[in-house]
């Protein structure tokens, strides 16, 4: 029997090359704890050649904002369905605050990739990326900080600073995780520490922004 | 009269090579708003020839390192004579607070500078910079926690973890500026946008800190 019937016979079917090409962006940025990873280190990962970046992407550009939308796609999608929930203000954010560093577990890239894309290619291209990966959190957090006024359950918080403030502290432990190695020796945000991690943040958060006894 | 005579006569002396190198290397990085700048623009904002790099600094890695110590160095002093003064630790979390962000106001490249200087050079090297410039801090937050929660002042927090909770939200307003930009439209934090945002950092941590009431 040619090897090749294996294959053909696994009842999953292979991940297309497009989605093999982020899954091994993603790897590679990981593992490299940057997003300054050579195109050839990912081909390799992905076990395709690296003209299939052009083919499907248009080249590295294309291949990082794709993998933009891969990650911060499903985040988008849950945020808007949260600020529909009918719940305190309070909890939105607690939820919010979990989810993020959720995110940024899973993809510890994340906030510099969104940044870096920010710096790169043409000013609409930019205006693009903030149009539909920044502007619908910041929304948020305009919706959550109006109705938690509204009802007196948070204090007077600005919601444009409060989204550097929530998206600085969530991803910190991430984007410096090399701090984390070299200062603690702590070599890997597992998921115990992760989860320590969100009850700090959500405890800051939760008395920094509601109104005291609230 | 010669010209050079006009020089000679003033009363400051002119900053040295060295120092003019560093002050450009922060100049050129904050107008990028990027770390990666090339010596050569560096040393057409110095006025001078970019062989020097190597002549004081060994090469960019040590203009680079030389740069983290000129501007971090004054930040560390003064935090070693915060934990010094006998004042509560709640007051000590918000004199840090607001001079942290005014050195991340001075220097916004640093955090990143921090980072990067931590993912490159020798092991050894690397060390170095956290035993220098990470350490201080985080000993910092181990002694005011745990000075707040002796006196009954801080609720349970993890200094670790407070670490990053700090770091990242002082920082992101500055090595996000780029999401200012886009997303809200402001191209610079000036000084009054700063102070707003060194009065909300501090209600937050203050009150997600120090137990309820205090």
């Amino acid at each position: 029997m040619p090897r090749s019937k294996i294959v053909v016979d696994t009842e999953e079917p292979p991940a297309s090359g497009r989605a093999r090409l982020l899954e091994a962006t993603s790897q590679v940025m990981r593992a490299a704890d940057s997003l300054e990873v050579p195109l050839s280190d990912i081909a390799a990962k992905a076990g395709l050649n690296a003209a299939l970046v052009r083919y499907y992407f248009g080249g590295k550009d294309g291949l990082l904002r794709a993998l933009l939308e891969r990650d911060a796609g499903a985040s988008l999608a849950e945020l808007d369905h949260l600020l529909e929930m009918d719940i305190r203000p309070s909890k939105k954010l607690r939820y919010h605050l979990a989810g993020l560093i959720g995110t940024y577990y899973n993809f510890p890239y994340l906030s510099r990739l969104m940044i870096k894309l920010l710096h790169e290619g043409s000013e609409e291209e930019r205006q693009r990326i903030a149009d539909r990966f920044l502007k619908p959190i910041a929304r948020a957090y305009e919706v959550i900080v109006a109705e938690g006024k509204a009802i007196g359950e948070f204090r007077n918080i600005d919601p444009k600073l409060l989204y550097f403030n929530v998206i600085g502290t969530c991803d910190h432990l991430f984007s410096s995780s090399v701090s984390l190695k070299y200062c603690y020796g702590i070599t890997e945000v597992d998921d115990a520490l992760k989860r320590q991690y969100i009850d700090q943040v959500v405890t800051i958060f939760l008395k920094g922004v509601l109104v005291d006894g609230a």
